[in-house]
């Protein structure tokens, strides 16, 4: 993995826009503090999330466990929301590809296939239910908490859906990821003995794909996870140096801080030419948004910060959004993701006789037209003074996979320092939990109101 | 269909963020001056997308070709990109279903799958073929202009694929969206005897799924496509009063622009609260940043402007982007979409033997939670001083969708007026693809560079 960040400076784009030498000069000499805050944090026990790659007691636990049971099922349910959802599918996509659920038995080598649930939605839940055989589907219901209400909805309307074509034997087809020792599933998986894994208490739910939260689905879909817990451990080990120059994340946290702060770029596209890391931007924009995202920093203050990620695919959205980042205002960073071996390239049949906007292409291959267009839209980017960077990466096998999640949660505790911010709780989100449990009737959530409460929306048309 | 905006303004926030009366009120003054402008250029045959709904002859051929060859298949495969895949993957899955082409035969009527393929990946590319029977395929290749680089290539490899099984038969697997006259795709479609449908001149890609574009792949797929155009036909209608109060598509281009451009909200998410609106969300992204991110008003003034648009979905999206919505910086505005009926709902089941936390949710359904949530994160939102609004839709009917695709088809139009660009254009994406020519090797681009030459990257870690 390597990031490229020579679009980013000024002297490599118009000459007004992007970063000048003082300011990467001023962000390389402050690092060691940075850099020094993070270790203290995580000596305290906050950065939980870079130990994960040592848990190989859990990697062997949930091959015995996805080797016996999971193998006896052409479906996989999670039933999870957000950390516990965007991670897998993210993954999911990119190392199976993204109509995996639509290969055959012999395409998939008889692994399930995954549904990954994320919504409370009834038209896409009843969906799922009409279209899997209860019998040959094994559920993973997925909380960290073990409280998130949507998932816990989710699970009640399955849990009867598995009862009534399984009657007692429904609890052999549920494997519950929680807490180990708090929360409502943690209870349920006790009283109603349902197989159960732990998440570590130190990992938040979008630190977690690398946890019992993603590597159980994954390796139920037969996907390598002793491979992504070793990239992720060549990402921990790349982010050890206080040489700013030297630690990849830690650059990219950086680099996207002062964009935002000191350059006015506060929306952070992330586009890899890729189809298969479409959902990874969504795992990316979690990761981003709910980590940086805050009212106060760490000292209390009053700060409302936090850059906004988008998320992009080319060469599709050089089609749709790459317009508005050429052209539009100055308030966007691009990082691409560029992947160096994409797979067995197919070659575009060359037919002279064709049109000359079609014939130009035969000889080439459908690989080499998205690198290039990739490196003109980086380039066409740079001459138009807008600033982008390229991680780049060598496939997307198991182990670049692990490598990069692990890069950018690195990268965002980097960005938490930087910001001030505690990337790791998520306070905004609260208080539209209590006005959801105050009107579905939740005992001691009564009181709880939008004050002043706003009156009955008249303005409409 | 209707549009609430009361949590837009000032007194229905925290009294410090929002329109203040007086904004409201120039708008409304400004804006018989802005319908004006509008219907000007609509006599002047610029806004070709309002008359779509008026082609019912384009229905009765559409009909006519999908019943007879269209039902003979099993699976539809669309290569295009942008507006020739977005709008068609927009409205499938919200009319079908996000999981339509994982049903059984039976439970899709017979009707085929639809797979969209939009981008030259040829890992993705790759797959789709191994996955499809090229005897029972129909392939519909879509381009405007029928000379983008990207559907050439994909269609040569496709074009390949059906010889090697059908030889000459494979052009009866074929059928073109293009042009009438000019590009390389009606030239072939000429030249080789393939069929083919038109895309009226004055229609832009973008503005074109309720063209030929959209609807035969929709009508392919079982979907009522004079319903669609009959709801885009309603939302027409409703479109024809200079009170900007009585005109929901221009009052939501009016309130959008107002944030950007007066309270700095220069990021605008749709928000669904829905699944199958997600992808209806990329449709939408495409719409607004090309149509208006722009580097010249049509005075040819440097202007740069343009909101960014972001998509997210309720209530996955509580869980990941809306503590940034909540807490970051003031500078977004959330529009919501609600859907008033779902489709089937699913209780909860009742069980008061477990923890409190998931027993308060017996006795209620999944659409009362999702609808819940949607309320409390907009009340939640407007206390803490965050505009939004609401779209509220009936279903997910395709006359409900149409309404809903050409209700923001208008908005944009109308905010290409507020703004002063030309939402018709995208000259932004111009020069990435003369580098792309350049690179390889298309007689005639030779000489296209980024000047100044960016140096070999040397830049990275």
């Amino acid at each position: 993995m390597r990031v490229n960040y020579a679009r980013m400076l000024q002297e490599r784009l118009d000459g007004v826009h992007g970063l000048a030498p003082p300011r990467l000069d001023a962000l390389v000499r402050r690092f060691p503090e940075v850099h020094g805050e993070l270790l203290a944090r995580r000596t305290e026990g906050e950065y939980g999330f870079y130990h994960l790659p040592e848990a190989s007691d859990t990697v062997a636990a949930i091959r015995r466990f996805s080797e016996g049971l999971g193998q006896a099922h052409e479906d996989v349910l999670v039933l999870g929301i957000g950390g516990s959802a965007l991670g897998t599918r993210a993954l999911l996509d990119a190392i199976r590809g993204r109509d995996w659920n639509q290969r055959s038995d012999e395409a998939r080598e008889y692994f399930p296939r995954v549904t990954v649930l994320d919504n409370v939605d009834p038209a896409a839940i009843g969906a799922a239910l009409q279209r899997l055989d209860p019998r040959r589907t094994l559920v993973n219901v997925i909380s960290k908490s073990g409280n998130t209400a949507e998932t816990l909805a989710q699970y009640l309307v399955v849990r009867a859906w598995l009862r009534e074509a399984l009657g007692d034997g429904a609890s052999r087809h549920l494997v519950f990821t929680t807490d180990p020792e708090s929360g409502a599933l943690r209870e349920m998986a006790t009283t109603a003995g349902v197989a159960s894994l732990e998440v570590p208490p130190a990992i938040g739910g979008r630190f977690s794909v690398l946890s019992p939260v993603g590597l159980l689905p994954l390796a139920l879909a037969g996907i390598e996870i002793d491979e992504l817990l070793g990239g992720a451990g060549e990402a921990v080990r790349r982010a050890e140096s206080d040489d700013l120059r030297e630690n990849p994340a830690a650059l990219y946290a950086a680099l996207m801080f002062a964009a935002d702060t000191q350059l006015g770029a506060r929306i952070q596209v992330l586009m890899p030419y890729c189809d298969g890391l479409r959902e990874f931007t969504a795992w990316y924009c979690q990761l981003w948004a709910e980590s940086l995202g805050k009212a106060h920093d760490r000292r209390g203050q009053l700060i409302h910060a936090g850059p906004t990620p988008l998320g992009a695919v080319g060469a599709t959205d050089q089609h749709s959004l790459v317009q508005l980042f050429m052209e539009g205002p100055f308030d966007k960073v691009v990082a691409f993701v560029s992947v160096d071996d994409l797979g067995p390239d197919l070659p575009i049949p060359s037919d002279p006789s064709l049109p000359e906007a079609a014939a130009f292409l035969g000889g080439h291959t459908l690989g080499e037209l998205l690198h290039t267009e990739y490196e003109a839209t980086s380039a066409a980017l740079a001459k138009a003074g807008r600033m982008n960077l390229t991680v780049r990466i060598r496939d997307l096998s198991a182990r670049s996979l692990g490598e990069l999640v692990m890069f950018f949660q690195i990268a965002v505790g980097y960005a938490g320092v930087w910001y001030g911010v505690n990337p790791f709780d998520q306070p905004g989100v609260e208080f539209g939990k209590r006005l959801t449990y105050a009107a579905l009737g939740r005992p001691g959530y009564q009181g709880e109101t939008a004050t002043p409460r706003p009156e009955p929306v008249r303005e409409g048309v």
